[in-house]
């Protein structure tokens, strides 16, 4: 297997593009990676999207936006892994630069979500759960996390504060960040006041409704070298399942799929959850953050919530996790959020990240989750 | 890279399957293939299906199937290009196994088309078009076909009757494959007097709605020799994009993007068209298999349909295509039909294809192919 490198990343403003359709996100957001990468030229391409169908009555949406970006005849796949498509799209991509295969990839996710109303966006996310055995019973996302909620806070006391102080960390992040959807900062206060949405979790405990689009350039490291680019390489990818219903693990509260793509990812990167100097992980609702980095080893299995209170994963923290804003903040057009966890550690690694940088960040990781944990991608990167 | 082989195979009874659910026909498929091929424990799974979202409001497949098999935590990942999609599945799964990610690798296709009414499936089928520039001015794919059907007829002299011939002979085949949806043979006759679709094409032109799934496990070609399996190895991939919108094309009659991946699997092959032993194509429609075996050289362009006449592409002829029935005896669940193809190759190489057997048949091929050809895959295969 040949060694990867990222070259270039992309990513324009994320909120209610009301003007923009599915085509012109897309576009002008892989314009801007290929622009960073210096190459016009590639050899395939990745796009990931998690119900393109539903939301904007369109598929075969890869070889539609090849031709609109102009690269047909390239090789263009969409990959789908419900929220997790993105990270799946740059494990497809890095797979194709590694075999050989291609030496430049551009790896995308893209989602228009806002063409549909709230109904149909909900019934949209929901067929990332068992549509026979969760959604046929009117269970929708929010209901599953409430679940999980529950159970973490009854296993291990971990607080309604301590969740909300999560969507408080991230919204602070997202502050920094001018192309996140909410770049504002929120207080524990105002987040246990907001709307109930599914007990415990309120409205700004969920990621939103979003559109938005994220691109990165995929090479071997040799050219990477050669192009005289810093060289950001992907040293450890894992790609895990689990069950996809909730009803069927032993636990509620432990992502086994998170679990065991951290392990893949950690082993062929030969690394440990401490050597990690910054880390994207896929909060959807605010429970999430705190199992993920229970799951990835970066706390103790029940800790997260304590974590969190300590100040262990803020941005000054010991191991800052979604400098980004997170998808809380940030905003989550499903497809795009694992493309677009890889462009905040490319540039926390590059030293790009403005406000929000991390101190000599040298190894940073993504984790990127589908459904209530059905399915989890999670990459590990190194500044060389 | 690594060399890689299939070394299982597996297909259902197509049709109108309404007691089975999705999962259901999926798992019963690969259980098939995974017992044909001697293992049991696999590295990863692909699936590719076109849209499971709107046929059964179900998306995150990779991860439900995986779950349903047995088979997480592995990783799984659903891939998607419309009618293509699984072709692309095997690509990837190809990829996975050459690029030493996997060694043990399930792919499969399913699409579950019959749960929706007549006017849902051709919604949903549409989406493979350009729904900006095409499906929004109400174009549907009979309609696709049907212009591309006259201008060959205009430009080449095509016939009514050749285009009849292409579902005559295709139902010849289908009549000797217990698997078909529709295993009975048809005459010139019954096509020219069957119900207009969308003129010139009529119904007994048009390849139908179906339920189904297929699959194959790959390994290395080191593997298959060990374990004492027949070694059919995958010797060419091409992959290729075109303008997803006919009609941005400059020639409606001419497929570019199944050109484009021929070139690129005859290349990677090291063979030419007169190597071809056996041939599966992508006959949505009678025209299609016209233009694709002009686009993939088997015949000169512009006389496809003359070939198809002078029986060339009969189950006796210099070249069998679509010896299994194609998609329109066998029936096309549009992300299964890809793989399907592979299933009937990998049949034929091995000398297991019953009354249907090609004599001496050594090298294989197969060309899938989205939407009005804005997407295709083409495989080659050979028994060593």
């Amino acid at each position: 297997m040949r060694d990867v490198a990222v070259i270039g990343v992309g990513m324009t403003k994320w909120g209610e593009l009301w003007e923009k359709s599915l085509r012109t996100i897309f576009v002008e957001t892989a314009l801007l990676a290929l622009d960073d990468s210096g190459v016009d030229k590639i050899d395939s391409m990745y796009v990931g999207s998690m119900s393109s169908g539903l939301f904007v009555g369109q598929e075969h949406i890869a070889s539609l936006l090849a031709d609109y970006l102009g690269q047909a005849p390239v090789p263009a796949a969409r990959v789908e892994s419900a929220c997790a498509s993105g990270g799946l799209a740059l494990r497809m991509g890095f797979m194709d630069v590694a075999s050989g295969m291609s030496d430049v990839v551009l790896v995308g996710g893209v989602e228009k979500m806002t063409d549909v109303s709230g109904h149909e966006a909900t019934y949209a996310l929901g067929t990332a759960a068992d549509q026979e055995y969760e959604g046929f019973h009117g269970v929708t996302f929010p209901g599953l996390y409430a679940l999980i909620a529950r159970a973490h806070m009854e296993k291990y006391g971990t607080t309604r504060e301590q969740l909300a102080m999560v969507a408080v960390k991230n919204h602070y992040n997202g502050s920094k960040n001018p192309l996140a959807q909410f770049p504002f900062e929120i207080t524990v206060d105002s987040v246990l006041n907001s709307m109930m949405v599914a007990d415990p979790l309120r409205v700004l405990d969920c990621s939103p409704i979003t559109d938005g689009a994220a691109a990165v350039v995929l090479c071997t490291v040799e050219m990477a070298r050669k192009m005289k680019k810093p060289v950001i390489k992907i040293i450890g990818s894992g790609h895990a399942t689990d069950t996809i219903a909730l009803s069927s693990r032993k636990d509620v509260t432990w992502l086994e799929a998170t679990f065991q793509a951290g392990k893949k990812a950690y082993s062929m990167a030969n690394k440990k959850p401490k050597d990690i100097d910054v880390l994207e992980v896929h909060d959807c609702f605010t429970i999430a953050e705190i199992c993920v980095i229970e799951a990835l080893g970066i706390v103790e299995k029940g800790k997260g919530g304590q974590a969190v209170e300590k100040g262990i994963t803020s941005l000054k923290g010991k191991i800052p996790v979604n400098t980004s804003g997170g998808l809380k903040a940030k905003g989550h057009p499903v497809g795009a959020t694992g493309v677009a966890q890889v462009v905040e550690i490319v540039k926390q690694l590059k030293g790009e990240a403005g406000e929000r940088q991390v101190k000599n960040a040298r190894i940073g990781m993504t984790q990127n989750m589908g459904g209530s944990g059905g399915s989890t991608l999670v990459h590990i990167f190194e500044r060389e």
